[in-house]
């Protein structure tokens, strides 16, 4: 039975190459890849998911899962046996056909995405975007689902969610979070006119590049790069690339973009080895992936102790621009907290009701209440109600992000379950690493680093999502210390109400 | 037959869409992939190469190439069917596993060569090349030769080459570059002192790119970047990837580089387009490939009136380090002829000197009458009895180009190639366009380049070879054109001998 899986293991390790070469052809795609490049790049990576397709369902795999099926294995063994069953079981009811006109399709509705976008014209993407949702409609109505049919656009992102535990959560955020956006935006708005300058774009890379390097991501296994829209690619536990965005109006956007991101590297980079090439090697869900650079980002980065530390390297770089700012000011003008229309410039309080809507119309997408060229009017709408802003143009609003011309619908959810995961997780760290927050006000991460790799990144998929937050916080995911965080948080800044 | 000729265009542009992502992979591995990327980055090229292989030698495509064998093809198709038929025919010799094997190891094989080169340790390097080179005869015998075995490695660069021609063509080129050498040697050497000074890259960047521009190289179908070795990538006709080096103390060997990559370039850019990811689509070999580089390299980028037109800006860029140069001066300066250690640094008159030896060390490793192990002495014996020049170490000797490790033996002698089919070709050129260098002095270039494309570029892969240079220039390829130009040139610089 050993050759077996050794076979078994030889096979998912093939298909794994295979899902690095389409990595690294897709972060090309975002940072490199000339502009006319796009069709035949579209190509290349429906032929390669076309071939990922093919190995996965191939019948000798599917004999090789079949076997070890009752072959009483355990450990690892079992964890990336069951994975694969998993996978293996999808793809089985999708035909290579979709698979690769599905892929190809992906490519070039996000060439009209970003083009629609720079034209603020949703009409052009419209088309675009029916195809996309009807393809993976069909998708998930071939693979098939147990109560909401969103369950199947939920869980290719967040393995083992459901709606009926899902959806109840984030309706418990909003009731909290709505009161909460009330109080704040009564209260005194902190100012920040040391913000509306000219940060030239050069010194922010510097600064940018020193915070990756303290934060411990490795250069020696990873890339830093710019493209449009910032992300995280992990090619391999060995090649993680992170991306970031500069505008010389915003001194913290490609900041934060840059601790974002890392947070997503750190986990990459900390994976199993031993489990590289496999599921045991892989992250558990985009929850808890988010839930790493929630964590870095907000409760490291936009923490008082950060600033305490960084604001005065920030101030040689920026000698005119922040002179006589100090670490109060500072860190209050950048956790205003103020309904805007763009999600991923949005406060961490604001930043979840950007993705409640989102859910709220992927679900009408999904059960066919709302149609696609309802979207910018009910997009409109809902930021009103929700947020009491309301977009001048398409580009910012319906057309500024990108996850749904890649056909990533049900994706958004995880956003705010990693809110609240890390939330949960950096509660319970705070308990058991006693003078963290002193650390980071020596700019020294390497604790809670440790502490982050030990307890979440070096399980690898081991455990599912529910069963690590129990594992390592004792409890199951709710919203309480996400809004305990918040609650604390904002209290400081805006005094107490 | 119609239907059954599409099925095979599908399987052949899907084998080209594997290709696209393996030439990205390797293009990234030498440009932006992170340092310990390299071993997955192996494995993962190493994959790709066995999907490639499998895919080549499917069953349905060797029945398919049957079918067509018989059908009557003509024109585009049949040429299609010939190059596609060549290569499965090649592919059925050799196993797939050991494909994978060599691809891997290529990939490790290079990063050894990188750390040796870098230590100047040839010991090093040694047991790596000892397994390529013991890989490569492998693969060589499983093919099979007629004549000699180096056949059946210079077959793979250079489609239909022999050696019963080519060495003989060579041995003419030798008997009569020696004594060139010795004239100009013993002739006054031009002195080029402003050479020597530091000139910053930042602006040999802007030069380069202005250039690069100006030859009509499409940036938004291609790209220029920096790596170790400068190489051309064709990723496809709409992603052609060029890469130079800088060097504070060097003025030209960046510009060159990109002149030279562009000649690549512009060739892989002009390819037909009607035959896309198929061998019509393709270029015709390495030496019609480097006769494009070596033409816009030499003939037109080292000639005077592309000088009396560029160095004015050059002069703007670099106004103290080049003050009162003169365009004669800066002419002759950049076309010192100097025995030298380095390849790709060599001048024009002694750079086949350097192919020829690298060519006979080939032939011994290949006939098993030169050992690795002796290649460090072999190679320092005939550097002096060619050149006169003696490697301090193995960095400047036997260790300075990439292509041994990666594999690439009978490649040299393209290079040689290239350079008589382009004074060849330039000759043709130059009777046909009246005027031409004086385009050329106004730093006009559409007239040659439109020649190149038409009879050559969107050629594809029509001809052969020796067919193509026929039916451009009226006649076989030999020796006189380039004897000629040299001589002409260095007359003009060096003055009658």
């Amino acid at each position: 039975m050993n050759a077996r899986y050794e076979e078994f293991i030889r096979r998912v390790k093939e298909l794994s190459d295979i899902g690095q070469a389409q990595g690294l052809l897709s972060w090309d795609q975002e940072t490199y890849m000339p502009p006319r490049g796009v069709a035949l790049r579209a190509r290349s990576l429906g032929t390669l998911a076309g071939l990922h397709h093919e190995r996965l369902t191939d019948p000798a795999l599917v004999d090789l899962v079949e076997e070890l099926r009752g072959a009483g294995l355990s450990g690892d063994e079992e964890v990336n046996w069951r994975f694969v069953e998993r996978d293996q079981r999808r793809a089985l009811k999708v035909p290579r056909e979709l698979v690769v006109e599905l892929s190809q399709f992906q490519s070039l509705a996000h060439e009209a995405w970003v083009e629609a976008r720079k034209r603020s014209d949703f009409s052009m993407f419209r088309p675009w975007l029916e195809k996309v949702l009807g393809l993976q409609l069909e998708v998930a109505h071939r693979v098939g689902f147990e109560g909401s049919p969103y369950n199947a656009f939920l869980d290719e992102y967040e393995p083992y969610a459901r709606m009926e535990t899902l959806a109840p959560l984030l309706e418990a955020l909003r009731q909290r979070l709505v009161p909460l956006v009330g109080r704040l935006a009564a209260g005194r708005r902190p100012a920040a006119p040391f913000l509306e300058q000219e940060f030239p774009v050069d010194r922010q890379e510097v600064f940018g590049r020193r915070v990756l390097a303290d934060l411990g991501f490795d250069l020696e296994r990873g890339r830093l790069d710019v493209s449009v829209h910032p992300f995280c690619s992990g090619i391999s536990p060995l090649d993680v690339r992170l991306t970031t965005r500069y505008s010389s109006k915003e001194l913290t956007s490609a900041l934060f973009g840059i601790i974002h991101e890392a947070g997503h590297g750190l986990y990459e980079q900390g994976l199993p080895p031993e489990g590289e090439g496999t599921p045991v090697g892989s992250s558990v869900s985009l929850g808890i992936h988010e839930s790493q650079s929630r964590l870095w980002e907000n409760m490291i980065g936009r923490s008082r102790p950060f600033w305490a530390h960084y604001l005065p390297l920030l101030r040689e770089l920026f000698p005119d621009q922040l002179k006589g700012v100090e670490v109060d000011e500072f860190w209050s003008g950048i956790n205003q907290v103020r309904p805007s229309l763009i999600r991923v410039d949005a406060d961490e309080v604001t930043y979840n009701l950007h993705i409640l809507m989102r859910f709220e119309l992927e679900q009408g997408l999904v059960d066919g209440s709302v149609k696609v060229a309802e979207l910018p009017e009910l997009w409109d709408q809902r930021m009103e109600a929700y947020l009491g802003v309301r977009p001048p143009d398409a580009a910012q609003g319906v057309l500024q992000d990108t996850h749904w011309s890649i056909g990533l619908i049900g994706y958004f959810p995880t956003y705010s379950l990693g809110n609240l995961y890390a939330a949960q997780f950096f509660a319970q760290a705070q308990e058991e690493l006693p003078g963290l927050m002193e650390q980071v006000e020596q700019g020294v991460f390497g604790g809670l680093r440790a502490w982050l790799n030990r307890r979440i990144h070096a399980q690898g998929r081991r455990l599912r999502a529910e069963e690590l937050v129990s594992q390592v916080t004792g409890a199951p995911l709710g919203v309480d210390a996400f809004m305990a965080y918040l609650e604390d948080k904002y209290a400081a800044i805006y005094g107490p109400n």
